[in-house]
């Protein structure tokens, strides 16, 4: 067995410890931290396999980004800003140029976030990377699946179905998508007291929206046009294919969430000024809460289901069309 | 893959929330807490791995208490009570049976502490535990591993090398103490304001002592005739092999702690009365702090050093004998 620090102590030590609330980093049985008043806390987990999650042989600075992203990813969902993490790292060998380049990959986006890394535990055993993300949000504010109501819009960030083709295709865009997720953190914090309900679309758009959905006690249409597809995904998947995984890829880690028709017309602007001054991620409504439960899809109005659009039953839960 | 929470919801459901400082446990994006207001917050992970922490088949009920153990322990060490845990569970495939008695041994472990599982994540790959608990201490008190200072007395709680003797051996009261190690929080949480270092055996005594005592800038010499040592290791394996395994064993999951000579005179009469009323475990000095760096060791007071005990250097860093 490596020893439990050690690792992590030589190659994460710049991030342990340039907070405010982190009283004690990483090196002793475990960190100290102080909360700051008036907040809650929110805690997230999520597990990267190899052969699961990423392929053998995937870039490790890859790797180290996105376990760190699709926790950041559940913050966002929550509309929490990132303040500690803890990393768990089980390793086949000790590959220090490996554990370089995975550090690399987890501290850049750490640092962004102003995110400290405050403990962590090496163990021998097949690749997998287990991390814990702590973050704040104001207190009993924090964003939840279960507040969409009959009538509200269904919004979601940026594009769809991009990390589903990256992973099996060579082109650029689309592989970044795939091995960069962006955390919407910003966009999340800005959906306080705004959105009615949030999540992060991680297992695919229909999968996530019918967690929303029947987490809420509702259901929704979406509007098939609506999608947001990126130029790379059209180019190389074409219309129909591009919609199918937009509709069922996963690991796109944007915002799916909800707000009344009010909310959206007032936030629309604010957001849509924001991301003019600094290229803030673009939003697109795809659909409104409805009162019967299930998921419903329309063509350019037009109702249509699944097997129209080639899309097999496996693959989310709880889908009805 | 399985859903991110559905096997973690159905069987983890009753330890979700039954505490007043978690808002919202299982089942969204993450969980909603409120941090008591007095108190730094002790984060610790650990991670237990088929064939590395435990053989292959070994019992799911054993698994799930362990994976809470050796976390609990680290927040023994630090002297604070749990409060939260987040459980991620990577499994080569849905085994409805194995959850069943892996949750068993977990929820146990989780109620008599008073410990709210609040999320997870669940995975399929070789079968891994990541724990990650969260405890309270109060403001500014929480115990480290560098306050030892010259002449505190070396202080070790239980009996060492059970465990790593019942890793191999059948006798029933060893296998336990492996199976099903106690997290010490009670005394833990008596040492506050009390002890000058603290942390948890778990890597083998000379190993943990080697660290404790780098981290306090001092060295320390241990009486081997005063290790605690259980009637079933010394009947298992004679006094010479169960002081090799004192020393060197892991697994152990006691606290080895230091005071001053004053503290500790006070506080043991405290402890043996609460001892006695209650079977609080045991406390035994076995050593003294000292200005010289690294380890020594006496045998009735007289010089030892670890080929004359049949100590091997490897399985510690930094031992000097």
């Amino acid at each position: 067995m490596l020893g439990e620090f050690d690792l992590i102590d030589r190659y994460f030590r710049d991030a342990a410890a340039r907070r405010a609330d982190v009283v004690l980093g990483v090196g002793d049985d475990g960190a100290l931290l102080r909360p700051k008043a008036g907040f809650d806390l929110v805690m997230v987990t999520d597990t990267l396999v190899e052969g699961t999650h990423f392929k053998a042989g995937a870039s490790p600075h890859s790797i180290g980004h996105r376990a760190l992203a699709v926790n950041l990813s559940d913050l966002a969902a929550m509309g929490a800003t990132p303040a500690w993490a803890l990393l768990a790292l089980t390793l086949p060998a000790t590959d220090e140029s490996w554990i370089k380049e995975f550090a690399g990959g987890f501290l850049a986006l750490a640092r962004q976030h102003d995110l400290a890394l405050v403990g962590g535990d090496t163990t021998r055993g097949p690749l997998s990377v287990t991390v814990q993300a702590v973050g704040y949000v104001p207190h009993g504010r924090g964003l939840r699946r279960s507040g969409a109501r009959v009538g509200d819009v269904v919004l979601v960030s940026g594009t769809l179905g991009d990390a589903a083709a990256g992973l099996h295709d060579s082109n650029e865009y689309l592989r970044g998508r795939f091995d960069y997720p962006t955390a919407r953190i910003a966009l999340g914090e800005s959906l306080l007291d705004v959105a009615s309900a949030a999540m992060d679309v991680s297992d695919g758009l229909l999968a996530d929206l019918a967690k929303l959905t029947a987490a809420s006690g509702v259901g929704a249409t979406l509007e098939i046009a609506n999608l947001p597809l990126s130029d790379s995904l059209l180019a190389v998947q074409g219309l129909e294919a591009a919609r199918r995984l937009a509709l069922t890829g996963g690991d796109d880690y944007e915002l799916l969430f909800t707000m009344s028709e009010a909310n959206w017309e007032e936030w629309r602007r604010v957001w849509a000024e924001r991301s003019a001054a600094d290229q803030s991620v673009a939003i697109t409504p795809i659909g409104r809460i409805d009162q019967h439960e299930g998921l419903r899809m329309t063509l350019a109005g037009k109702s249509v289901d699944r097997t129209a659009l080639g899309i097999e039953r496996s693959g989310w839960d709880h889908f009805e069309a």
